[in-house]
């Protein structure tokens, strides 16, 4: 049944459970669920989330009522079970009518709120005994299930192989769009990986590349950094990856003090040319509002002298240089030569990426990466699974 | 003196100061200077942020050294005033060189940090009575310094206005590209705001829109929003403004209570149509480490319902009630009528904007808009003031 309810959303919400029992109170109606859940509904909340057609804009299922535009004190005259809906006559008239699959959905007793945070996808960590997860380029660019099942994988893992790529100067971007556009940054909306005379950035030399997040010079990291090879017949230069949550994890374990320095001391991060000038202060971990692990960013050499008290200092040298001897320990790393037609695709803001330094003079080597952010990848699960 | 020292750098840091005494302790140099300051140096901290060439690769101006790679019991053989500058011997053979100019800059007493905090820009809140920045077209796209005081009066204040922009569609992308490249969304490069009968957003409508920034439903509001006028023939649609910092300002003296829950209390924002599904959850205001007011987040008609407990729900309301009220009061708002030609400026993250209804009937209205990230706004501001 898909009633005015769900009016103000593209999901569905399917009915868990029957209303049993209403009860109006002062300030809220008590709902009952026939599982004997209670559910507390404040009056404020229900006339705020009326979905009938005077509330809600069909067209573009967005709110047109303002709660400010209703009294405070506003109170339900009438609450009663009808048909299976929830249906509140207000005091000053108006009537609105819940449907009881999205009304469960958004029941914030106790119980509901726990399941929903439970119900969130969580990072799977890993190590260097990871099974990397491979997509092909024609499933990937074909089959929306296909489509999915990679998605997930970059969401929950955060880093992926795609193989199969043609090895045509901007063919990852055909596959970044099977996402969302690209994500355009000083150094263009896909940039080439070639050792350069005048370089702008240490990537664009044939230098070994610790292990990084790209562009933690910004405020916000791009979230997926998509790197394709194109030529790859160089001495050197595999790419190494490390799980930056399993590695903060650890840290927390080993050596709490450090963990928290890198979660509480900022740090600057600057990249800089002739014609632009970035420079971001942020902690190397952030946290999410539970406490989970939630970001790192780190790259040293895009980072600014460090700028903490005279008491601080010594601590956050301690933990900076034990989370790079960690970046660098084999339990952590995988190691893999990119061949061409094969196309990494990670979570820049969790997978930290480096290269083993190549010799130009041994053969060519051309990859081109690109950015998509988080909220892309999201919105697209979120279609895809619709 | 362009020293080895600047060498990371592309400003360059004038002498503040001699160097006037140096003391070598066990873990740290304390430098005194001519006027008396006393400034500690660890040694892990300035081997770190050696200045050679063998340390920073002098095309990028990026560091090659990881600190890792040093002793983590390093200390100094000898330092000394050498010419002007702090000259080190390491334990190990490296020597290292220090410009006075650079060291005072970044130099971590306690004083020298509350010098550069007091030195950062701070916003100036404003009200009804604000006296609008008004730029010229001609002046910003010819001439580095109007178009610097434009960038500092967009990032002081948050609303500016040009005036003299051409009345062609996609204009208004050669003002943004002053600054940077566009930042993209679903809604594409450059949105068109026009009343629209299959509207995928409220704004696509001729409906009274509420005060808010827009895209609070990405993990990162655009920081700064273009709107051009090209063609205002139809009754109403006046813009209106108001600086969210100066009422959160007001809101945290007149209600602290309020306040804390718009600060601690996260709220999601979803904005979905057929091709996306965006759903961000934050507070509504955010503050920074030092516990200023640093972003504002609103939009009522992209608002999903509160999700927090049962306890917190009246507050919350009473809250959300409470700013919205402010954000009504004239002591706040500025009201304006844009003719074609006029393009607002604004920190889409600071100044909410509103517009009233308008009659889609009594004539056409065309504006176009467009985003840029504040990341571009600050690198620009850095460069032209090189």
């Amino acid at each position: 049944m898909q009633t005015a309810a769900a009016v103000a959303d593209f999901r569905t919400y399917p009915k868990i459970c029957d209303l049993a029992q209403v009860r109006v109170l002062n300030d809220q109606i008590r709902v009952q669920w026939a599982d004997g859940r209670v559910s507390p509904f404040h009056h404020q909340w229900l006339r705020d989330n009326c979905p009938c057609a005077e509330c809600v804009y069909s067209v573009t299922r967005e709110q047109v009522l303002e709660i400010v535009d209703v009294d405070e004190h506003l109170s339900a005259v009438d609450a009663r079970i009808d048909q299976g809906l929830l249906s509140v006559q207000w005091s000053g008239g108006h009537r609105s009518q819940y449907d009881p699959g999205w009304l469960r959905a958004h029941a914030y007793d106790d119980e509901s709120r726990a399941e929903r945070w439970a119900a969130k996808p969580k990072p799977q960590l890993w190590d260097s005994r990871f099974q990397l997860p491979v997509f092909d380029y024609s499933a990937v660019m074909q089959d929306p299930h296909a489509l999915l099942q990679w998605l997930l994988a970059l969401r929950d893992c955060g880093l992926t192989q795609i193989r199969g790529v043609p090895t045509e100067p901007g063919a990852l971007a055909l596959v970044a769009k099977r996402i969302s556009f690209i994500r355009e940054s000083n150094f263009g909306v896909l940039f080439n990986v070639q050792s350069k005379a005048d370089a702008d950035s240490n990537a664009y030399t044939a230098f070994n590349l610790p292990l990084h997040s790209d562009l933690p010079t910004r405020e916000l990291q791009p979230g997926l950094q998509f790197l394709h090879c194109l030529v790859n017949d160089a001495d050197g230069g595999e790419s190494i990856f490390v799980d930056g949550f399993a590695i903060a994890c650890a840290l927390r374990t080993e050596d709490p003090e450090a963990f928290l320095a890198l979660c509480e001391i900022p740090v600057e991060f600057r990249n800089k040319d002739r014609h632009s000038d970035y420079r971001q202060l942020a902690p190397i971990i952030a946290l999410d509002a539970l406490g989970d692990i939630a970001e790192i960013r780190m790259a040293n050499f895009l980072r600014g002298p460090f700028d903490t008290s005279e008491d601080q200092m010594p601590l956050l040298y301690r933990a900076y240089r034990r989370f790079i001897a960690m970046t660098r320990e084999d339990r952590f790393r995988v190691v893999q030569r990119l061949n061409p037609g094969e196309l990494w695709c990670f979570d820049n803001r969790r997978t930290l990426h480096a290269r083993h330094a190549f010799d130009p003079a041994s053969g060519a080597r051309h990859f081109q990466g690109c950015y998509i952010d988080r909220d892309e990848l999201l919105s697209r699960i979120l279609v895809l699974q619709r």
